[in-house]
């Protein structure tokens, strides 16, 4: 059985990915949550992930005695080995387009990941319009992510921004909780796509784990105090 | 035919990557040299790039109409498109293995990308070694890159590091530029590995128009002074 390592889901956006593509494509796996701590070599944290992989992060996937790192990675691998489920989009040009925009988020969109780190369990507006008043960095990031959608949802009709759900909305699906949770003002076709990816089967159940958890990480806690 | 946009070749380390991964493979394409400028939106570089892509950034792959950015995805339109090139590993596993250490390269090792810029032109050996002394950082990723590459050499054989040429050295051919011009002190094997992909045909190509060009740009020069 395939094993996924993941960090606290009310936090980890990178775990988030993986985990919703394989739950919502209907891929079993097995959960293996390692919770966020110090992250100091000595931590369990890092005692746990580095024996398994080099970068010592999660999302780790465990194969038999293979181990495949990076969000991406994990993906082309779970795309490759159950091609009937069709992560990526059927047609080769959708294709193209869909990696364009997964690569473009994960290297990119570092304001918004910086100043509105995803957090499931915060609802913070007012900090959302202080963000969105003083940080010019995150409004480009929301408006390229915005024009984005926009052109997919228009281009593929949605729900989802391939049509079908696919890697793009594993990938973006961090972003939308991030846009909700700070309500970062964005138009009602955007809003509704938001409201979609929330309410996805997968996307339910992680979140109410989320909320389950109840462990404060300072380190994804910029706006508030531990209670 | 294809077309791939690139900025300068002395500095651009992202252009670098398809390019020599085409040019080395033998898939023909048309080069287009967009140069650094000062990047503003109204500038020659975002005005040619930004109406073809969005991100306004190189590199680019035209393929007819359909337009792939961003390294990653780029890399992948070719796996698929040519798959007679084998431009990931043939074994699954090793192009899991591969496919993880691009996508580490693709959103990682930021200490080493922001101090020692890829700079063909420059011998920087005595700023390489102030580096060394005082960017934690920078060790921490030479030793990560050290230990994968001796990993990927013992266990493939070599010369390259998947055996054969991969989309994983185009990947880090920047890498090498960097370990080689800063001077930055590696293993015996390692800097035979440098050597090796600093000598590739497709390589040398591209380190003599990038000598050739003769075009500062001060962004990319933390350490010198237009001459
Ligand atoms: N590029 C990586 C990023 C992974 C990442 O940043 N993971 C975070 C959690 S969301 C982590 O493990 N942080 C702990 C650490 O860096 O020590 C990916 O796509 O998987
Ligand atoms: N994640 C992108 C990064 C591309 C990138 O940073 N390109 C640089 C040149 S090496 C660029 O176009 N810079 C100009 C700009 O950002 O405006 C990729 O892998 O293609």
């Amino acid at each position: 059985m395939l094993k996924l390592y993941i960090a606290n889901k009310n936090y980890s956006s990178w775990s988030l990915r993986p985990w919703l593509l394989m739950s919502q494509a209907g891929i079993a796996f097995e959960e293996v949550m390692v919770p966020f701590d110090d992250l100091a070599p000595t931590s369990p944290f890092k005692q746990t992930l580095q024996p398994l992989a080099p970068t010592g992060q999660v999302p780790l996937l465990v194969d038999g005695d293979l181990v495949v790192w990076d969000t991406l990675a994990i993906a082309e691998y779970l795309a490759e080995k159950f091609p009937e489920k069709q992560l990526w989009p059927a047609d080769a040009r959708a294709r193209a387009r869909a990696r364009s925009v997964c690569a473009e988020m994960h290297a990119g969109f570092s304001a918004l990941r910086n100043h509105c780190p995803m957090n499931l369990e915060a609802s913070m507006p007012e900090m959302g319009r202080v963000i969105w008043r003083d940080q010019a960095g995150v409004r480009a990031n929301v408006a390229r992510i915005v024009a984005m959608w926009q052109e997919l949802l228009d281009t593929h009709g949605g729900p989802m921004l391939f049509g079908a759900f696919s890697v793009a909305d594993a990938y973006y699906a961090p972003v939308c909780v991030r846009l909700a949770n700070f309500a970062l003002p964005v138009p009602p076709t955007i809003a509704a796509y938001i409201e979609r990816v929330r309410a996805l089967p997968a996307m339910q159940r992680w979140t109410e784990a989320a909320l389950a958890e109840q462990r404060f990480v300072d380190f994804d806690e910029p706006y508030r105090a531990a209670p």
